[in-house]
């Protein structure tokens, strides 16, 4: 096998890419200068060097000195915990700049079905509760998973690991509802409960 | 032009239908036996005798030998009005059961630029907020409007118009978050911020 | 069931035509006027009535007083007779005008299993063959059907009931190649064969 | 900006891949064991240092000691020269084992807009011809370009530029007609043309 044949194999591991694409990739590459492909190694190579995993929530952020990443290391005087699936919704959240708490990324569901493999750090979780719990930083636990069968199997799991241990704790879920561009013709019951129940008024308390 | 055109210019005229799928349409139903080509000339007779527009809330609803649809004449004693767009989207949230106030259809957006003719009832709604007030019917006014800015445009204009005149009545409008089947790491800033701040909390006051 | 309900039925038998889209149309027709209403009654109602379906093609035409569609009256002197699998097939080819031959709507694929029923006229087109050739109308036998693997099989099998009959009889398909918008790219084999194969030449006898 | 953020950038020159994608390729890596990366690494290096661009007809080859690639290099006795437009095409064509002459990559199409550069190595196929007509070589130029009509542009063109000087070289195209999977109800009149020009006879000369 060739190098163009063994560099779209690699290429085709990546997430959403099969064989055409991958090819086309090499051939991308192919056209392109030195100068872009030296680029791109030293790059790949850096995210490895220059990227570390937070000790304390686990999410990647760039080496800095510190055993820390920023959010961890800073001091909100926030106590809340955001459980979220994986990086792209940390930053996703994160962004936004509404959020002033702590994160912690679990890394992947944690299956309904037992011989499916889970990447879920859940005892990483566990022990990060009950140490934040012993510093007396932590009231509050927001579980900021996104809305699906896997995600509420998920979330019903850990709130049944953790809650019994801290009966002070809070647990809380992102709030649902109608979201962006959503068509009340098409919304499903449960959106339509969670819509209606959570009303927002307009003119009396709270103002939108 | 013979009946198969004339026919298919027709259906080009349903909503979504372009010139193929009507001829689609023309060509099923020349395959089709007499008895459904029948029913559904009745049907389509029907509609117009048997459906009636409510002169209260302005949905369609089979005639009943009543003036007022079933919805308008029950007496909930929920003093709730909820606008809506379309029927569509009355019957979306009127087959869950979850509501149990009022509904008016408003028939179309108001538009953001004047040139462009608005459906919307405007005239109507505003009457029927005045008369349900005066017989003490009204406490609060449900924007139940899709996520657009068509729609928040809409939501606005209505509100001007209307909330200076009756201080008393309450303004809400249907509760923002996460959908069903929402992926955290797409969510808009917008969602996020109804999400973050309509949290539901899991073991204190409110139960889900 | 009311009027709404059941036009919406009738509505989701149209091809192509879910739920959703069905009881659309029933709104959209609840909306229009009377006069729209009335035109779309009349012409469902004179397709039956002002439509025939002729006797030797099996296609559909506008009644006009003969027995035979205007394409199989018209001597055009071409003794060709294309098989199509259904009306739309036919009208494509037709308003080419690149064709002067005659035509059979066959209705249907020869399903390979013998579970699925046919709709295929696969009697008619025999005893049509078995006419025009004792009136010396018929010198070739054009399959006119799509590529696929049903219409493939449909072909073999007409193919070996006819030609034992019919020694001098000629058959041909379509010719298969590149079609318009083809990325060569992506050409499966079979149309590379036949690209390749069927080459036209530019200056040498045929010219593009 | 950090290493997560420089690679995201430089994944998203990659051909189809926009801000999101770039950034999931980014945490894919992020994931992946140090095996990977190396390997990874190694042969984006590898395939600028062990593929060359063969100097006859300009697809990329794995080095093997030859100037020429092994098309190139090997005498088939068939003086056919395939125009195609990217190693893709030419790839695809090649894989299917039917086409035993030569080819020439073009590298892009020539714009009918002046304004718009041209990636097509015009200059050096030109010199090719020149080339192997002088070495008694060439009798056939094929165009095996996509449909569309900037290759049907190119085909004009090149032809235009190439075939006053030699009056003995035939020019072909790649035949059209139907496609595999095309459905005769949507063909267009260009490939319906082809295809009822270039019917295949069953039972006389040629057999499908």
């Amino acid at each position: 096998m060739n190098s163009i044949d063994k560099l779209a194999e690699l290429f085709q591991k990546f997430p959403g890419i099969g064989k055409r694409q991958a090819r086309r990739f090499v051939y991308f590459l192919l056209h392109k200068d030195n100068i872009y492909i030296q680029k791109l190694i030293n790059e790949i190579a850096n995210i490895k060097k220059e990227i570390n995993q937070c000790k304390e929530c686990y999410r990647f952020y760039p080496e800095n000195g510190k055993s820390l990443c920023p959010i961890c290391i800073q001091d909100t005087g926030i106590k809340q915990l955001m459980i979220v699936e994986k990086d792209a919704d940390l930053e996703n959240v994160h962004k936004t700049n509404l959020y002033e708490g702590k994160y912690f990324v679990l890394g992947g569901f944690i299956a309904s079905h037992d011989k499916k493999k889970s990447y879920a750090r859940t005892e990483q979780l566990l022990d990060k509760i009950k140490r934040d719990i012993e510093n007396k930083e932590l009231d509050e636990v927001i579980f900021g998973l996104s809305i699906s069968p896997e995600a509420e199997h998920t979330r019903m799991r850990l709130y049944n690991m953790i809650h019994e241990n801290y009966p002070d704790l809070i647990f809380s879920t992102l709030g649902r509802g109608l979201s962006s561009g959503t068509e009340l013709e098409y919304s499903d019951i449960e959106t339509l409960k969670y819509a209606l129940e959570s009303r927002i008024t307009q003119n009396k308390k709270q103002n939108i």
